[in-house]
C-alpha cells in the first residue's frame, strides 16, 4: 500500500505524471483524493466520477502497459491555500511511433488533504490541430 | 457597461448560459473574472488565457449570432467559500437543426471576487458518442 504525502501540487503532479508513465495503477490511485467527489475526464470520454469509476478508467487505459513519454508544456498554475488549478499541455510519444500524437490539455485540479496535497479532478481533452481537422471543428458551436 | 453582482457561483453560471444562448458578448463578460489568470477551453481547440484572449474567442462565437439553445444535465458541483469547481453536461440544440450536436462535457470554476462570483475558467471538451467514434477514439492514450 502506498502511503506517500505529497506537500505541495507540483509534487502530487509530478507523481501523477510518473505513475501515468509507468503504467502504475497503484501508484496513480495514490495521488487521487479518497473522495465520492473525484472526477475523471479522459480525452473524448465522458465523466467518471468516485474512487471506483476513476480507478476503473485509469485500470484500463494503463493495462495497455508503459511506453507512453509524457512532455508537459505552458503549465498555467492559479494556486490557493487550499485548492490548486493547473492548466497543462500534454505531449505525448507511444513508444515504437515516430510521430508525437496530437497534443491534449489537461485542468488539474488539487486539493489540501489531511494526508497532503492530492488530485480532485483531471479534464483532459484532445487539441485538434489544423491538419486534423478538415471539417470545421466542433468549436464553430461554442 | 454590465455591473451585475453574482451572489452565487450558480448565479454566474446562470448568467453565463443566458449569455452564451443569447449571444450577448457583454453580458458573457460580465460573468468572468477581470483577471490575467482567466482560462477558457473551447471543445478541440487550444487554450485562451486573459480576459482580451477569452473575450476574442467569444467575440467569434457569439457573432454566429443566437439560435442555440443549452440544456445542462448532471451538474456536479465542489464548493468551498471561495471556488466553485462545477462539471456539467452542455446539450446543445442549434436552432434549424432536427438532431441536437454531440453533448459538451464543461469543467467551470468560479471564484469569489470584491465584485461578487466570476467566472475563473472554463474548459469544453466534446464527447465523442459511440456512433461518432467508428476508429478508435483517442481516449485509448489516455
Amino acid at each position: 500500500m502506498i502511503t506517500q504525502t505529497f506537500a505541495t501540487p507540483q509534487d502530487a503532479e509530478q507523481a501523477f505524471y510518473k505513475a501515468f508513465e509507468r503504467a502504475d495503477l497503484a501508484a496513480m490511485m495514490a495521488v487521487w483524493a479518497e473522495d465520492d467527489d473525484i472526477v475523471c475526464v479522459h480525452p473524448g470520454g465522458a465523466r467518471h466520477t468516485g474512487v471506483a469509476e476513476v480507478r476503473e478508467s485509469w485500470r484500463q487505459i494503463l493495462a495497455q502497459g508503459p511506453g507512453l513519454q509524457l512532455h508537459l508544456v505552458g503549465n498555467r498554475v492559479l494556486s490557493g491555500r487550499m485548492i490548486s488549478v493547473h492548466s497543462v499541455y500534454e505531449h505525448l510519444t507511444v513508444a515504437g511511433e515516430a510521430r508525437p500524437a496530437n497534443p491534449v490539455l489537461a485542468t488539474n485540479i488539487y486539493v489540501l488533504t489531511d494526508r497532503g496535497w492530492r488530485m480532485l479532478m483531471h479534464h483532459a481533452s484532445p487539441l485538434v490541430t489544423a491538419a486534423a481537422a478538415k471539417e470545421p471543428p466542433p468549436s464553430i458551436l461554442h
